[in-house]
């Protein structure tokens, strides 16, 4: 049976980000996968965060959260700073470098659930290493929609045990660079076909301006990236595309081709905006009416006659 | 009045190819602007070509084309070799370098217009120097469509004489990186504004894997590649897009948003086929039937309830 309101779990990372980006330079942004995941989602649904931050994050940056709606006692606070990200933009936003990255209390995480976050309905598994979202797993006994986001770097060490996590998944959602080191093809056509052997079911590649494609039983469906006329900074639209992907399932009386195809638009929707705001900042304030007015729009961007 | 069978007049290079395939390597391959486009007009309109080709053109390669109901009257034959570019393609396909331009009879290319020819209701300009493109529009006095393609060198070198001819088109068809070069703005919706404030109607965008998008007075539009799962060679699927899509609304009662719409998917359809074979071996042998089964499932691709 359903419930009627079913909450959604997000494991991931909360960080500090320092951005060089081609309009500013912003040091001690707000970020990390949970934190736009998790406010992407609470449009939607019910959701709760288990992360973990350092004694320098502010207690501010998590009443943001929960006063959007978002359940923050699965935020563990550990001795030691918050895990850090440094980056610079290309002109275009199209590709960043990695300047630094200081993993602090984030190398040691090990997501402890609160009692009350077993039963959650949704899951959404960040980029974090495979063995953890495996233990998350193991410790929500019967939800009814997984989610999972991995990166190169566990494509490339941690093989077998994203494989074991493959098979517990309904959906990956992955960047077109990933799906062809996972599926060791660069023909993504193919690569998505043997990356779907490996057991979910649908399969999500994120690409950037270029929109989203689905891959599942149903075929193949593109939905195309909102096209901005002001773009700011991209960091955290992936994350912030898969959080209102599950947020928007989480309400779907069904989880079918249909409501994916239709979450998937919103989703590319709900991205745009993260990219209109340095870190979090637009997201942060969005509103379902927002979303829904921006809809309306990317909806004609392919429609056609006959 | 419109006529009921209205011509398409191309004008553009043919050429000799040499490719660097990731699959295999392949000289002497027929290839050029004026050729793809051509081969894939012809699916939908009776189509007439003004090019040049050197002494070292093989007889059947014109044959190949008029065997397609393409009239080749105004395919001149000059003394001298056939313009010839050789090109390595990366593995993905998503990039390729020049190895080698000789320019040949090309470098003096003077479009010669059969009379008959300065009647043709639909024109597609491929990319050549943009002095020849505004002759060949001097040439046929009442066009009632004119599309044409042009690149970075003319951008860089020609603005002046690219900007006269924007203002006399009704379609610009390029590549994204052209756009942001011509708009002189990296941010693709501003880019375009710019570009159509100079006068094209339409805006097109190749976006290859990606697809194309429109920009006209009615929004923006997208459509999606086809994705394949055999991908060999690239070349020529712009010119065979633009060709296409000339073609399909050549055979339009009315030219407007819908049918410019419908059109996009129709050449994104059509490119598709041409990306499947090594220079125009597939396009060359494409039907009517082969199109409409792949645009079927291309029009699934962005299917979606609610």
């Amino acid at each position: 049976m359903t419930k009627s309101n079913p909450s959604v779990l997000i494991v991931g990372s909360m960080a500090f980000d320092d951005l060089e980006l081609p309009t500013e330079s912003a040091r001690d942004v707000i970020g990390g996968s949970a934190t736009y995941a998790a406010l992407a989602t609470c449009l939607f649904a019910p959701v709760r965060v288990v992360a973990v931050v350092g004694t320098d994050f502010p207690e501010s940056a998590v009443t943001a959260l929960s006063d959007r709606g978002v359940d923050t006692s699965g935020i563990e606070r550990a001795e030691g700073k918050t895990f850090r990200w440094a980056g610079r933009y290309a002109k275009n936003l199209a590709s960043r470098t990695t300047l630094d990255t200081q993993l602090n209390v984030f190398a040691d995480f090990r997501p402890k659930l609160p009692e009350s976050y077993r039963s959650s309905d949704f899951l959404l598994l960040g980029n974090i290493h495979p063995s953890l979202q495996l233990e998350v797993l193991d410790n929500v006994p019967n939800p009814r929609f997984v989610a999972a986001d991995t990166m190169n770097f566990w494509i490339e060490r941690e093989r077998p045990l994203l494989v074991e996590l493959l098979r517990r998944i309904d959906s990956l959602v992955i960047n077109d660079e990933e799906l062809r080191e996972l599926g060791e093809d660069h023909n993504i056509r193919r690569a998505a076909a043997r990356v779907r052997a490996l057991g979910p079911k649908r399969l999500i590649v994120k690409r950037g301006e270029y929109g989203a494609m689905l891959f599942d039983d149903h075929g193949i469906f593109f939905a195309p990236a909102y096209p901005l006329e002001e773009e700011i900074d991209p960091t955290g639209a992936g994350d912030t595309f898969a959080g209102a992907l599950v947020g928007f399932l989480a309400q779907q009386t069904e989880i079918d081709d249909s409501s994916v195809r239709r979450g998937l638009m919103v989703a590319a929707t709900v991205a745009s905006f993260c990219v209109e705001g340095v870190g979090t900042q637009r997201v942060a304030t969005l509103t379902r009416a927002d979303v829904a007015a921006r809809l309306d729009t990317l909806r004609t961007l392919v429609h056609f006659g006959g």
